[in-house]
């Protein structure tokens, strides 16, 4: 069967047509469950149909996947490391088509599509390095003749449950490191974004298969909130990586917690940019632009609070209104756009209802503010300026809001910065040394992510992902990230006839 | 006024007396619960008299906490150190009356009591080097002119809720830590070891003074469940570290997760030692023994369970049952005495209604099973042959009991060992390497503490100690536990004047 | 022009010729010295020439490495990642020719050659997620308002001298960690494996093409002693790795170290196993067969000395006898061939003045000891009966010779192992975990590489490899060997306005 | 017999009299060499007499040494940072009459000579927790069934040769990582400081003794050239730390390398700072001063040479001139002096040959350049205006001179810095991120300590000290500098049955 327009052709080249199974189960692409249509963010259309996984398709696959994880375990790391660069080497051959698909269905502008395909490629060839690195250590005993060990093992399965927004770059986040830590993956990508699960889903597959791997090490579902609960509760399921809101997050955590699992969350942001007096104001009102308004607003690390200078205000403010004002908006694949959609209907009117609310508590909204009538979801980039102590100010709108308020002191900037429950990214502009380390300091932003003079967004995959309080203070990609999917031995071990008790203790 | 009993003199030299304020607020002793009465589980009668905190209390208490850990964060870490180095020396200068104490309230034997207070001098000793390696990373950046660094700063105020087992070494664990991390510590001791957490906070809280520190940086109550509630509950404690049954860690996790703070948790163990036929039997035997009847089996990392190879099965369990018979039961403070009482007569209680249920699934008992008669709570250590498949086997009873069972080949021990919910401690006895690597690699024992040769109990500080599933996976004393107590950023710092995007991305 | 063999025309697609210019010199192929003949060490007829490099192009180049290294260490560490993850796939794309290039260049057998080429594209894909953690620390600073950093630099230029018997793969260990640390790589391959120096240099030299930087970041160099004298006392040169005999690389020490330059040395290794009573023999037997006889005894870490337990002594070196008498010696392109020609006619000679020496000094000669007439280099593979305190024991011979030793326990035997000025490689086969913990601890082998149960030969790139005394002490390819390639500073930076000193001294 | 002067007599409480023994051989004081008198460097008069060891006296040492190195390193490290801590103690509990004599004999002002016990307390403190951190790591293995081990062993014996601007604190740097680290400790220190070498060899000696330790794990000695250089050639003395000038140290690393030892060299510092336009200036004067006149310019980190940026040039020279009329030159026991004198009548004969020297190549000496009439070794503390060209400006002249230059750019500044030969310490004063930021860089300084709005001495111990170029390139107190007192062995452990090869290559 055909696409219903020809440029989704290139779609054949990653693996997809216009109907399209949506579960990856024992190396078998087979599905039972509901047909759903992928729509196109930018005019609602049908790009395809996927059939979802039901849960005997879970069962299935899960019962597959526990098989596998006893093999997959007992294969050396550097070996499962070079898995993983294949899989690297595979994406990077579909580099093109793979970010134009996401761009295409998830929304975003393309070099922003091709940017998150790309860090799953970076991911793949960090954990390789990673393969042979997963060390632990060999630590002094104080007993004659004892040595002590601390080893990581791997957890055997780690579920991943994704979110639309980064519909394949958190995968690898987790799939990478989870892969050379010698866990099977079981994935469920977002209902709204089944062409990127299967598409990726099926550069993996094919490298299993060409290593003479069973599938199922990495097993992949498209579907709803019923196979999301069925990981958090399935107790062969030891980690369960979950990306998506503080609400769900938290009953995620609830259940797997209930069963003694583990979570990795990364939740809600609610993050801000402050501008000191003394900043580099073109550098910032760049930045600004950049986190407020690039993908619509739809990342997690978008930057929703703005805390300006008295000094600087105004100016600042004057500024990017002017910008907002010349942003391009529309077709995330045409060259020159800046802002495209939001990714569905519901977002467009999350985004009405909550431009409402705000309208109620704010004290002007200085751009934007109204969605744009349109087949697709396109909404305006709105400025608000509003006062610390509004309640939405502490909440997540998924959208390209940004609330301004005015400070006097540094200290008053990051209090208002900490006043947020959530605790995802953050971002000062200074060129003052004391203000730099008092803002990374214990004294300062109590985010996961502290930058300077850069936005909230575009981390890189070398630092951890994450972030504290509401965000649920998960940590990926790099740093000692792999921990978390491994988990830890402390071993005595006596290798004489003697035995000492630690303390001096003397017993008997 | 006086002491009841002579021998309860030496408590004066540690700051007790026969009516003790329980509640070390603001750096004040103060408290306006009710009293209650310490009692000395080999007889039931009573040593001291406490007062306990009240909600309004802990309220004060945690008011002056949270004003003192602005303070307390700024202060270098090496200079922390030092506080902490002096707090070890207070120790020390007591640590036969501290030890004394410990057996006297708690009913371990006199030598474990030492080794008790023996183990928090050895965490401050610890911590003091430590507070110069809380090193945080810089990671090389993508970016140019780009520095990317993982700092670690500070919680704030950490909680801390111990168990009657432990009644200080797991506070030291966790405040020595704490303490040169940055953090305040708010310590709730267990409600029948008051006199315990009313001499050790003593013994910080002089430190302090001398230091012209607050006092509130070390905020310590004596009181029951009420207390620990607004511990979980408090949103101005980023973590709690909770020791207890799983059961109530889980409420503990669910309260401080709802809040989105952290725990930190040391839940129930049912740790088994597996004996192979090539095992050097002597030093199993006096292992188990160790084990099983140690701190009258109280420990979380006593053994509760035996898997015995069926070429040695009976010949271990002849040993056992004969040193069993000459174990000296009694005063846990007299030379000599191998097992003291039960901590408290609800402990007996649990002990004589868990021995009725093991009665109606065993298959036999083979010395012990009943508690003796006196006006402590003593009971006789037992041993029960039973079937891995028994519920009770799955079960933590808080005593020496000890379940045995046959196996016939390592993976089958392996199996059992990793069939109980819990997940803390284990050990194997071989002089096989392929079966010790097996033992602590992928396929081996899922605890955290991962034994060769040695018992399940007696961990040394410098490792990581804590356990899996439903032990609740927290890790304190040494490798990396004290990252628990801080929180991590990732900073990227643009020290340039261009705005390069990570992953090569183009935007505008 | 043509190769004179049909068989050499492979050549061609490694970019080699019937004559070759030996030098990359800024980025261009140009040598103005000798012109020198490659042979072939199984008929010692030519392969091809090679034109080497005077002094005067050692300049020009060096003076081009210098421009380029101000460059390339500016470079962000993770693009020059890429830049290595490039020439890892450059040389996977050719590894069968090039594994057949050093087969014939330098003898080893294939599966060797192409293993040794194998050993690079590992390191550049190890080195590519090393290039995101080379990572420095952040230190916790006595003084308030100060943070310690440790930060790892570029060095600049990094001079790699390379020996015939690994021509490519310790050029790998070197260069891909030097390169992604920043540096500039200054290569002198050995005289006798030009040919290997030039395909390697080119498949580097397209990817930095390709890639529009300047060609000098890598410099190449075919020469002799002159060149590498120029290296050692270049002080534009921090570093000197130099591969080859103690004797040699004790001059390059001292000539490195008065200009206060640093040298990584891995220099010769008289490698022992040592074969317990309970050891798996059959397993003991194999190991010794390849670290005896494999590359003809020519690699760093062949084993030269056995030490058998008495008890096994006669039966281990029965059958040790039999497979030398089976040993197919041949061509070692000829599949099946096991032990291939040494390097050169004057190794030969070599050998034969070292055998008629140690026929003076051993008690017997079981096996081998003549050299096999024909117009390559092959040589018998050898096993001498010897006592441990004979003077040609202490020096190694770089051929397929074997000393066998007895002793009775194991300190005797680890006191015959340590007693060799060397101290690179050696192995124990034993199955009692006390002798294997002995074996690794402070009281066993005092080599840089300990094994147990395989041969003293056959590194994984993942650890350090390198050894102590003679050996010279450096290390390489895995660990935290990378830190031998960057300058470290300790940085301590006063963001506050104070000036409190260290140890809390008081001046003025 | 009694002291000279009855200020002396507080010597007694630290075990001297005016006669003395200067080596602790085997547990032992005795000493058969010529007997020298310490003098006061204030007025050259006589505090106590030494008998320095014979060559004889150190054979009978370092035998009793080697013995005692077999026990040392098999008891558990923690248990030798036991010892450790006990050290720490007994200085601790002798600090202000340490310091004294630290004063009183080296020539330094009091508070230093506190600080710098200070400094070997600390180090002890720092080692106790390092005695459980000695870690090695546990490298995932290629091949299934293996373990690769990094494994961390004692290196026997450390050789510590001191100089007399730090006669202990250098010992405690090396001595209490060495000792934890499972090292006996050979120390020779400076000849002109027997009394503070015999003083803490002392409270070293008691420790061991009260343990029932062999003293032969702390062997020192008082002595010359000629203990030096038995220690340098000694092959039994696995490392020699030596610290001294670059000339020395370049002959003992001669000496060293020649039998394949080990050499970690702290050698000669030209120290510079860097003020720029932008500099806190009452900062930098401060910094400068105690850089450039504190313990009479004789640290190792001393300032030696001062770059100024035009625009501030004239008003900080004039500011610094202003302090050195003003700077307090005298007793160093007297309280309010700043400066001392020179070490030995030797010093301030070479400071006079080296300020002739000075005057036929500077512009200007602006203040100094004289020695002080007196019985003791007072010099003036100088300032030379000078060119960075000049051939003076590029030795260590150990006294308190002072080279001053003016630049223009940051470039240049760094440039001019780095031109010296050696590259121990280096500081810039800016309050610009940029410039702090390249200053810590690739392009930035490329000394060992390299610090921002600080001096260049007084370094903690928590990071690593030590410099590059002609200082030598060791690094000792914090870090990973304990690396260096140990031996690393990598360990490959076969668990299996099978033999596969690395590379996976085939052989037979």
């Amino acid at each position: 069967m055909g696409f219903e327009k020809k440029e989704y052709e290139f779609l054949r080249e990653i693996g997809l047509d216009s109907n399209n199974t949506g579960s990856f189960i024992n190396g078998q692409w087979k599905s039972s469950g509901s047909v759903i249509t992928s729509l196109n963010p930018s005019n609602n259309q049908a790009i395809a149909k996927v059939t979802e996984a039901t849960i005997q398709d879970y069962e299935e696959g899960l019962h597959a996947c526990s098989e596998a994880a006893k093999t997959w375990m007992t294969i050396p790391a550097p070996k499962r490391g070079e898995i993983v660069r294949q899989i690297g080497e595979a994406l990077r051959s579909k580099l093109e088509h793979l970010g134009r698909l996401v761009s295409l269905e998830m929304g975003k502008i393309l070099p922003e599509g091709i940017g998150e395909v790309q860090e799953i490629i970076d991911m793949c060839d960090y954990a390789v390095g990673l393969s042979r690195q997963l060390n632990g250590s060999i630590i002094p005993s104080e007993r004659p003749n004892h040595m002590m060990f601390e080893v990581w093992n791997p957890l055997g399965i780690v579920g991943v449950i994704t979110a639309f927004n980064f519909p394949c770059a958190v995968l690898g986040w987790n799939a990478c490191i989870a892969l050379v830590c010698g866990n099977c993956v079981v994935w469920k990508g977002a209902p709204t974004t089944p062409l990127i699960t299967i598409a990726v889903t099926k550069l993996v597959a094919e490298v299993l298969e060409k290593n003479n791997l069973p599938g199922a090490i990495f097993t992949s579902f498209c579907g709803g909130a019923e196979i999301g609960q069925a990981i958090s509760k399935d107790s062969r399921i030891p980690l369960v990586s979950f990306t998506g809101s503080s609400k769900v997050g938290l009953m995620v955590q609830k259940t797997v917690s209930e069963r003694f699992g583990k979570c990795l969350l990364e939740l809600s942001g609610n993050n801000a940019i402050i501008v000191m007096d003394d900043a580099d104001i073109k550098l910032a009102v760049r930045s600004i632009l950049f986190a407020a308004v690039g993908t619509a607003g739809q990342r997690c690390t978008s930057c929703r609070r703005l805390f300006l200078h008295e000094s600087i205000y105004q100016s600042v403010l004057d500024q990017l209104v002017g910008l907002y004002k010349q942003v391009k908006i529309g077709d995330p694949l045409e060259k020159g756009t800046l802002v495209g959609p939001l990714h569905t209907r519901a977002s467009r009117e999350n985004f009405e209802k909550g431009v409402s609310i705000i309208k109620s508590q704010a004290r002007k909204i200085l751009i934007g503010g109204s969605v744009i009538e349109s087949e697709g979801n396109f909404v305006q980039p709105t400025i608000v300026e509003i006062s610390p102590d509004t309640p939405v100010v502490k909440e997540e709108l998924f959208g390209p809001v940004l609330y301004v308020m005015k400070f006097q002191t540094l200290e008053q900037a990051i209090e208002m910065n900490n006043s947020a429950p959530q605790g995802l990214s953050s971002s000062i502009f200074t060129r003052r040394p004391e203000a730099i380390f008092k803002w990374i300091g214990p004294q300062g932003s109590d985010c996961g992510i502290v930058n300077v003079n850069i936005p909230t967004n575009g981390a890189e995959i070398g630092g951890a992902f994450g972030g504290e309080k509401a965000t649920g203070g998960g940590r990926e990609a790099g740093s000692d990230s792999w921990k978390q999917y491994m988990r830890r031995s402390t071993c005595t071990i006596n290798y004489g006839s003697e035995l000492p008790l630690a303390q001096g203790i003397n017993f008997g």
